[in-house]
């Protein structure tokens, strides 16, 4: 049985939070969740001082009668493990529990998620209240999936307090083995830095300038393994006590802290909040860098979207609403990029707190607004297509991202503060979007020998491992396109002997001699267009240039290395030049579009499984388009589901189109 | 006896610390005041280092002489209690007095108001200090008025010690008497912030995000009470010593965190310190509305400038000065919104210290200066109109401000940060003052019977009461603009039932169904004009539309309720469309300006009493101005008071205009 | 023997911390050395915990391989004490002797410079170090300069933890003997600060509002003299154990917290790093600037640049690399300032840690890069004119500043946040350069007899001594120009009794009634063009009025004062009036350029000594200019040295000319 079976289609609902209300408000909860087509809802994230209102005191009543309710009415619940917020009490007590920023400050209770993720108290408080949560739970009807934690490290990603920095020296022991090791890694011998001890290193906490590069990046990867830790420790008893019941988190998109692809192979499901910005136009190009990549961290799976957004958030300093169409287009996205569920938060707006002004799906003024209104009527139509539910998304593109990277890339004392690992990865992503090219967003050491075309986004920090990969990659044959600033150093921010691009250097066929970024705002003349950013000087050694400066600086190069090809593009060109650069590079590789002649701001995306291939055409954006389909499919969201040859999308519409409907071959 | 008759006119002068200088430098001073028409000087804030030299040995003996000097020359003294700035010693001995910033920082001393409001020790010490003055001033010919601390909060308005936090716990029994009601007002089953004990509570110190909304608004309430706790210790010592003395303090304005509506029933008087900025040029309509709300605060009694700047301040990134006849033209703005005095911060430029680039009556340069020229030149003028004291404005167009709805509307979390209680209030302030009508600005729950239109701008946070009131007001035929955002939160920042505007709903004859923030820069069409900053999905209930976007959603409605009318606005229209939508309420109210035909940029004002009316003219602009006057009247500042029928002003220049001038009626 | 005699000519070369490499590097290092004609190098600056791995366990053996190397190779070592950085095991051990920011944070180790400059634990253990290095390496052949510390005050200028509030104390108590002098040059009186101890007093931690200026200033200086005392020690020791070495240390240019003329006559040479930016069109003036400053500072002799950037550095937010030929320009520009070495941080580019981005003689690509190649190309070419070294610099125009101004200037609480000390000297230096006139840049207790003209940058604090120096330079027949804003206070931040320009007020024939500041963007018209920043009311008293604004106000004055005159200016007016003001103050005084007739973009400037004249010729554009020359000389830098009377510089070309070379007199 897969996981998706326990719902007999896609997921839809939200968080539940119903504590929020007195009691009588259930019974029109539960109709509306009934009427608006909700199967799925996530329950108890902030239930911790409810349940466990003094040590070891727990009462689960309250949860109690709001799991029967929604079993009765046949709602799945997704339940938290109600660790993600500590209760006061537990503050009180154990003070030491709160975590410490970088500058000393101890960071309160009154908000949420005050704990330090190394902090054995706050480990054995969630671990004893999961224990009891799960033997309470176990084998309720309504019981679907845990949702351990939340968001994890979305406020406290890295705690410098003596508990975390006896953490970390443990860590720092078991990666390094001896101090003379770290010596070496840390490359201590420049600024007088060299330990003889364990004992005497510290977290990075606020120095009088740039703390040690080595020892901020290991510090990065040892709070993602805390945080993992806080994750394991629950989720091992979960899986001891449930062990059928699937479990998952909900990771944030683009979230710096948090390593999606250390955690991804712990994960029943990957589940994945998504809260693009309406006030920005290509928002949804971001939110699909994010979906492609948490399906590509956990083997292609489908994945759940856990929240978005029913309409504003409450956290921008602007918080645009979503208009008309535009919730029910964004939810079919994260489907076409592979999602089975479609979540919200939350169910019903809350009247106080933090997030009273983050939409609901039941907003203040009640049922009967505009929100509420879509949001019913995408429960609807997703009920329609339960044979969605399960299949997969595949595609010949891959562009790698990596967290360590990213880590390494933005620390400071950089050549340019301009070099932004998602920035970057999207001025990759976003053209092959726009080209109508489906893509896998993958880690470096993911096996490539499927894909056409392998794009590499300025992937800073790159070990000599994952460089004889991709060097191994194109001799037998791949198509490699690799940006500037890759490869520079290894896992411990150590420059590659001889420079960048290091190991990489006889299969891209080039050296770079010297980085030169440019100033802000400076431009560079280009070929027809320009390119900004960065430049560099490179001396090719066996690659031909593609495309150079107007002083014959190379911008663009490509070698030929075994069977394949490696390009090379030593700067950001516009995205004009970025758009045929990377054409050229698929149309080597021969790696093609979902749908040809897509007209602009339609995305085309194909899921396959259950014998069927369905076809999704989402328009971004705010005219009318036609889409002139290359064989009759059936339009699944139309009435009686025709085969048509042309489809004609509103603003912000949808299609769902398929070659054998379920309805057909069932 | 009104404490006006104890200066037989109008007040003049400033503050005065002659400690500064040497014992000799006094005699000029005296000199220089007499021949400046100085009656009121304020004398000791800074005194107490030099009157309690070590614990409880006080030494008055250099005021002693002061008081006397300017006893015998006639020059009433407002005694400062000297409590603002404690010595060093006390610090040293008592550094628990030390407030803490609310991530942790200890405020040091070295500057002033270094002191926690919540702290025994200082409250301790404040009183016998202010004990000992009392008990040695009683009775002293100088003593005139009591100034109480300064500027409270102006530099530590919260404090986040253990002692604030002990005070906070001790505040929140009283206001919610069991912590079940409290965790209810604070809807604390959110994000897990359940308390079981009072004993749990903290001061919103900085936590991982946003703090409990609640919790900060009532943080800002304790934090105001804590400081007027401060004050009422004192008060109540000075009005058993010296019963006869009235007790002031000198409220900043626009200060947020002191409600001076809460504050002004506890004062003889309401002082008030200005200091526009004389490179904005809007910034007297800005003091206006400071003016009219210290007057509207008071029961319409006037009021007293304590501190205003001769020239420039010091504490600007640019400090302006003010050109020729801006210092006289904004000193008589003051009593044009009903003061009775106009003192300016200090008498002699200080020679060192952090405040000596602050102008002052004498400058450095000495009295040989324009600026010392034009102070003299003012109160020979001042002391020429006596029979302005006592008088009173009045006016039929009230606005609404309230401490609490600022405090919740500039909370985190918002739906936009773009949305300011004092910019907001200017929005409806400045087209009324530009169309020349009177304004008394009034808290929610005053007596609106008076008043012809009552504007509400934005007023975020409304209780029912006071919505219930505002109700009340226009079904008795009251006539009701109200902005939008308004009456979406109770006194504990949780959202009315149902939605904005909760209460007010059956009055404006509407509902919002959703909140629509613009983004940074966004302008919509709106009739001729634009509009800015905010929309919302408005569905009329009865109201009907004046203005719409073309999208027809509603801009601007009008709903008959009762015998009243209630208009609501639901953005920010550009400034010429403002000015006709509250022409149009003033109209239908039957409200009326000062005076008919004014010329652009010249403010008329009417104080009345003693049997006179007084009709003052301000030109704020650099051009001349004709005034024409609908019957003859007396010029009070031209040689022999002659009747004129028009009046020219110079640029910057004034008139004090009256039917029945004194010297004629004496 | 001078100090230069030692290397036989200029110095050249950099730092070298081979520690970062395997033993084997080092070979290649000694070999590339010698090919590119290093002759000085810079060795241990970051060595304390390889050479003390533990307290008092010192092991030299490491440095002894690199000094005998370096010997064998006849490279000079400039041998740092290595106490820039303490070893991690000494913060573990003596936390106490980590800095304390204003806020109170306690920086951590990790980065570099974490020690408190008062603190006696970190004092102590440099001095044991200092003894034993100095003791182990005398009489080492290598050893040529001593190398004290690393860039003063670069990340911790000021700590403000108990251990400097008592060192404070100590220093307040010996400058003022007693507390009351204390409180009359503090203005305590102001603010109720008046102290009755010294054990009372603070450093100016972060206080409710500005901590008392007269304390912030004094604190600036003891920070300065807490640093300098570090250095002492060492020195002392050094001058002891090795008396022939001779002892300096690496200045930053223009660093605000380090007096470099408190500084300069403790040191046998100045050193001074330099890091303009080449992404700034007018950065090699502000490094002039420096350099001048630097040869000032020590009577005029020659001065060493102990580090520049042989292209990028790695900690602005974007680094600029160097065009071909500005390194080698902007080398010749420091020894056409005086400087008689040229050094570079570093030699190899590091692998690993902070600084690993910042360019190196030896880059990450290895000697086979255009940066290498023009590093050995400028050592053969220092290498051929020995005969500079030693030579001097004269100039007949002299630009006051000062530290002590500087400091006080930029407070807070100032009438204008636009004044900063090191901008307003270059609005005068700028046209200085421009006109091709050389400047000395001098203190303002310094001899001024030898100059025509002495500008004076906006010297807001001047001490009456200095004012009757200025005052007598003129009354004996010089030639004065001020700038608005000078002389307003004293030593201790106070203002001149009767105001600005207090004891100039004679001299300059006028006086200041108030400042005008201008708002931020405001423009006046000034003559044919504009000025802005400043507008002062001025009144004359003698002086006449050269340049008015349009209202009559004076923007420049001149006063006939004894035999000299003493100009004023009183605003900031655009480039090309300052450059005609000065142009017109250089002509009275009889003050020339060094060459008559340089074409744009050109720098001129002269070297004499050892019976030769030399002139330099630098070329700071972009394009080829040809420069007559007023007789024939020998163009040192051409084979053969031939006599020319004209020279064609290419872009950011050199020329190096003699009147009588050595190969001629030799």
């Amino acid at each position: 049985m897969s996981f998706t079976d326990r719902l007999g289609g896609l997921g839809f609902g939200g968080d539940y939070n119903p504590e929020q209300w007195p009691d009588e408000v259930r019974a029109e909860d539960v109709r509306l969740m009934t009427e608006a087509g909700v199967n799925l809802v996530t329950v108890g994230v902030f239930g911790w001082a409810r349940v466990e209102p003094a040590p070891d005191k727990y009462d689960f009543s309250y949860f109690d009668a709001v799991m029967d309710e929604l079993a009765a009415a046949g709602v799945t619940v997704d339940l938290a493990t109600m660790t993600a917020s500590p209760p006061p009490w537990l503050a009180t007590e154990h003070p030491e529990i709160l975590p410490v920023t970088q500058s000393g400050t101890v960071l309160a209770p009154g908000g949420r998620q005050h704990y330090c993720p190394s902090s054995p108290v706050y480990r054995d408080r969630a671990a004893k209240l999961v224990e009891a949560l799960a033997t309470h739970y176990q084998g309720h009807p309504a019981l679907g999936f845990w949702h351990v934690g939340n968001e994890y490290g979305c406020h406290v990603a890295e705690c410098f307090c003596e508990e975390s920095a006896r953490d970390f020296r443990r860590w720092l022991r078991r990666r390094y083995g001896d101090v003379e090791a770290l010596n070496a890694a840390w490359c201590t011998d420049f600024w007088s830095q060299r330990y003889t001890s364990f004992d005497q290193i510290l977290p990075p906490r606020l120095a009088p300038t740039y703390a040690n590069p080595a020892q901020q990046l290991d510090f990065k990867s040892f709070s993602n393994e805390a945080l993992r830790a806080c994750f394991e420790i629950e989720a091992a008893i979960l899986r001891r006590v449930t062990p059928d019941v699937p479990v998952l988190t909900n990771f944030l998109a683009h979230h710096k802290p948090v390593d999606l692809h250390s955690w991804a192979d712990r994960m029943d499901i990957v589940g994945l909040d998504s809260y693009p910005d309406p006030f920005c136009p290509r928002s949804h190009v971001a939110a699909g860098l994010a979906y492609d990549l948490a399906r590509g961290a956990h083997g292609g799976d489908p994945w759940y979207l856990v929240e978005q957004a029913p309409s504003a958030v409450n956290w921008r300093r602007r918080n645009g609403v979503k208009e008309p169409g535009l919730m029910r287009l964004w939810s079919w996205q994260a489907i076409a990029h592979g999602a089975d569920a479609v979540l919200f938060f939350q169910w019903r707006q809350s009247r106080g707190g933090a997030e009273k002004f983050h939409s609901a799906m039941v907003p203040h003024a009640g049922p009967d607004t505009r929100v509420h209104r879509e949001v019913a009527a995408l429960g609807a139509e997703l009920a329609a297509v339960p044979e969605l539910a399960g299949t997969r998304v595949a595609n010949d593109v891959a562009v790698l991202f990596d967290w360590n990277s990213w880590w390494a890339l933005e620390l400071d004392s950089r050549p340019s503060d301009g070099l932004k690992a998602v920035d970057r990865a999207l001025d990759h992503y976003g053209p092959l979007f726009d080209l109508g090219v489906g893509v896998d967003v993958l880690p470096p050491g993911a096996d490539l020998t499927p894909y056409r075309l392998v794009v590499v986004p300025n992937l800073y920090l790159l070990t000599d491992e994952h460089a004889h990969g991709l060097a191994g990659y194109v001799s037998a044959g791949g198509h490699l396109l690799v940006s500037f600033f890759t490869s520079v150093v290894d896992g411990n921010d150590r420059v590659h002997p001889g420079g960048c691009p290091g190991p990489l250097r006889e299969a891209l066929g080039l050296r770079v001699e010297e980085f030169r970024p440019a100033a802000e705002g400076e431009v560079f003349l280009l070929g027809d267009g320009t390119a900004d950013l960065w430049r560099e000087d490179v001396r090719v050694e066996g690659a031909d240039v593609l495309l150079a400066f107007p002083d014959g600086t190379p911008a663009v190069t490509r070698n030929r290395f075994g069977t394949g090809t490696a390009r090379y593009v030593t700067t950001r060109p516009d995205e004009k030049i970025m758009r045929a650069v990377l054409a050229e590079a698929l149309a080597e590789a021969g790696a093609e579009p979902v749908l040809r002649g897509l007209p602009d701001g339609v995305q085309a995306a194909a899921r396959t499984g259950g014998g069927a291939e369905f076809l999704l055409l989402l328009n971004h954006t705010d005219e009318a388009r036609t889409v002139d389909l290359p064989h009759p499919l059936h339009h699944l969201l139309a009435p009686g589901r025709p085969e048509v040859e042309q489809v004609t999308l509103h603003p912000r519409d949808v299609a769902v189109l398929a070659r054998h409907s379920r309805s057909e071959v069932s």
